[in-house]
């Protein structure tokens, strides 16, 4: 009778539909998400990652960030919100998982896997906790990542609690004050052998941080996003992912080297491959050889390019 | 193919369950919400109301606030949170809507249809716009409305958008900087006549403002609050409701005579009966008969159950 009566009531009040704030999830190639149709940014994005599928061709060089054509154009976010914002397009599940496949690594660049990050965070320790969950599909079958934003109240001089974030461009996407990510590692038989959860700052961290430092338990991330992660899975009894595994991330010289790696291969002019190469120096760095012969086959391609287009431009 | 590769994606991706935010909607006897689990406050409450329910012998003086059974109590507010913050309890589906039922209305006392709204709105201005609400039900077969809060930028000194809320309590319940409530008036075959959409500051508004000074576009709400309030109606052809109807709401002096004729009838000592009818002089206003009587009357009853009391307490 109860049941009735208010399916009855659902009827009546709601006549015109339940209040539509958008699918409840998003199925991507390799993530899937749901979106915040107010804030025009995800409220969550989780991903399974192994071996399989961080490796591969795909080239994020042959990718632009876009509106995604799925949402709304009225809830979407675009590009030009975030350009001159002063805030870089993070991405929450991360190219990199998506190197298996074009067309994945191109949908994780929608703006709906993306949120205004702070461009060192973005770049620095976050690209760092990145490069960490992928490290751990090297030891674990797989990687199980939930990332997204959270507002979270400070205290001001007079003891009140409040919530203060920036919204950027016309379409006013919120700027998070946190990031936060839960990562699961499972074992050969899939079942779940380590749990973390982390919430970061929307702030430059520097070197001087261990992953550890922004370590919070589960619940209190659940509590604060109003999200149940795993409703299907009891994470009381998952140990402590920093006790199963290091929560290492990498070091600052060889992550500073790794992003030379990366700018050298990305490098389309002689000129900026040797500003790129003289952070070496500057930044008091030991090249491998490695590094040492990716500088010297970039040099040599990159010359022979140039020697070709100042020809052709004299015939033109 | 494309969806068994997503339904594929889906099952490995969430294996353990999609993220939960708890209900879509959660339904009472005569209200309908969708509450945010993250913020501790409704995302939006529906009602239709019509003459039939918003009169009745309901008692709200037999009914206290309290948090809603039905929520899980790490996403719950409780009162605690409230008392002492400097915030009001605001309903959204407001009591009085709720005359029939004494059930019905013991369910809009549930802090899930409640947010921590400034007093003075809540006792003045958001309760002039409620009762407008109600009234409409006397010239039009029914009335839909969804009400809820918003969080909304401002602009400082330097030009910076941001959105800046307070939050309350231990579970952090946010205080929202406005409110937002869409009117839909129904004529006789149930078909929509009128719609007006509203947003107001969740501050004192006092009497100097008409409703109209408050009205927005359908489509700006939305965007804003991410919700489609009607996804199977075309909103875009109801005429404006200000235009169908008046969209005053009731003057000063004859809503603080209402307020005084509630205060009367909820006295429960002497000493406060006269404090209340002192109003009368004080705002320089006009009583009429019927108040005059009810005070006369409310003063009768008194006097003889404080003469009774007094009796009783010298015997025992
Ligand atoms: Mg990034
Ligand atoms: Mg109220």
């Amino acid at each position: 009778e109860s049941l009735s009566s208010q399916i009855k009531a659902s009827e009546t009040i709601l006549k015109y539909g339940i209040p539509d704030r958008g699918p409840d999830i998003r199925v991507y190639d390799n993530h899937i998400l749901s979106y915040d149709q107010a804030k025009k940014t995800p409220v969550w994005v989780a991903e399974y990652i192994t071996k399989g599928n961080i490796d591969g061709p795909a080239d994020r060089r042959k990718i632009k960030f876009k509106s995604d054509p799925n949402v709304q154009s009225q809830f979407s976010a675009e590009n030009s919100d975030y350009l001159g914002s002063g805030w870089s397009r993070g991405h929450m599940a991360p190219a990199g998982d998506n190197k298996h496949s074009q067309e994945a690594m191109k949908q994780s660049f929608y703006l709906s896997n993306i949120l205004p990050q702070n461009l060192e965070n973005n770049g620095g320790f976050w690209n760092r906790l990145e490069m960490y969950c992928r490290d751990l599909t090297k030891k674990y079958k797989g990687v199980r990542i939930f990332s997204g934003p959270l507002v979270l109240p400070t205290t001001d001089e007079n003891g009140l609690h409040y919530v203060k974030y920036p919204v950027i461009g016309k379409n006013e996407v919120s700027v998070p004050t946190h990031l936060y990510k839960v990562i699961i590692i499972e074992n050969d038989k899939s079942e779940p052998l380590g749990l973390g959860a982390f919430i970061v700052p929307n702030q430059p961290i520097g070197y001087e941080h261990h992953l550890k430092d922004f370590q919070v338990d589960l619940k209190q991330l659940e509590r604060s996003s109003g999200i149940i992660f795993t409703p299907k899975l009891d994470t009381v009894k998952i140990p402590d992912l920093c006790q199963i595994d290091s929560c290492d991330l990498m070091k600052r010289d060889k992550f500073e080297l790794y992003m030379i790696g990366r700018k050298l291969q990305g490098a389309r002019t002689l000129k900026y491959l040797e500003k790129v190469w003289s952070e070496i120096e500057t930044k008091n760095l030991t090249p491998d050889n490695y590094l040492i012969n990716l500088y010297n086959s970039r040099k040599l391609e990159l010359t022979y390019e140039e020697k070709v287009k100042r020809k052709c431009s004299v015939k033109i």
